[in-house]
């Protein structure tokens, strides 16, 4: 069953769009473990959060790539950008109005 | 610029799955004004919420298609089965770390 994640990720002032750049560096290996898509923007509204829809092919695939050390890098070499402040939710996709 | 709206959408408690058969029900409309995903989904941790992830072709086309009379009359339809709690964010999607 498809997963969805979506999250705000708060960042220290002035560090969004480094973290924009961060995150959205090419990266071979999500697609792999499983990583359907991975949206990542801003909204000028809120100039120091960054946005992030993921959809992966299951929980568990999801669960997984946390453990993986090129994301454990990746989420180290973030933190610093990072305010502490996250929000979002996560969902089973059930459907779409897009296919039968 | 495509435009991500995450959303979650309260329900009359026991009206959860009604509103995602409203919401998956096949509509080529979508398609054709912009949408480019629509994924509907549960938690189980919250079970009087319905989440959603839409990918739209710009903000533009996501704003024009609340004024379509199909989108209007499907909004008027699920009225009846939400609490009128909403969360959720929208973005301008600037990236991607799954394509160039």
């Amino acid at each position: 069953m498809v997963f969805a994640n979506a999250g705000t990720l708060g960042t220290l002032p002035g560090r969004r769009d480094a973290l924009v750049a961060h995150l959205t560096r090419r990266s071979s290996a999500l697609a792999e473990i499983g990583c359907l898509a991975y949206e990542v923007g801003v909204n000028d509204s809120e100039p120091d959060t960054v946005f992030v829809v993921e959809l992966w092919e299951s929980a568990e695939a999801h669960r997984a790539s946390l453990q993986l050390p090129e994301v454990q890098a990746s989420i180290a070499a973030a933190r610093p950008m990072l305010s502490g402040e996250f929000g979002g939710f996560q969902f089973d996709v059930v459907g779409s109005p897009l296919r039968d």
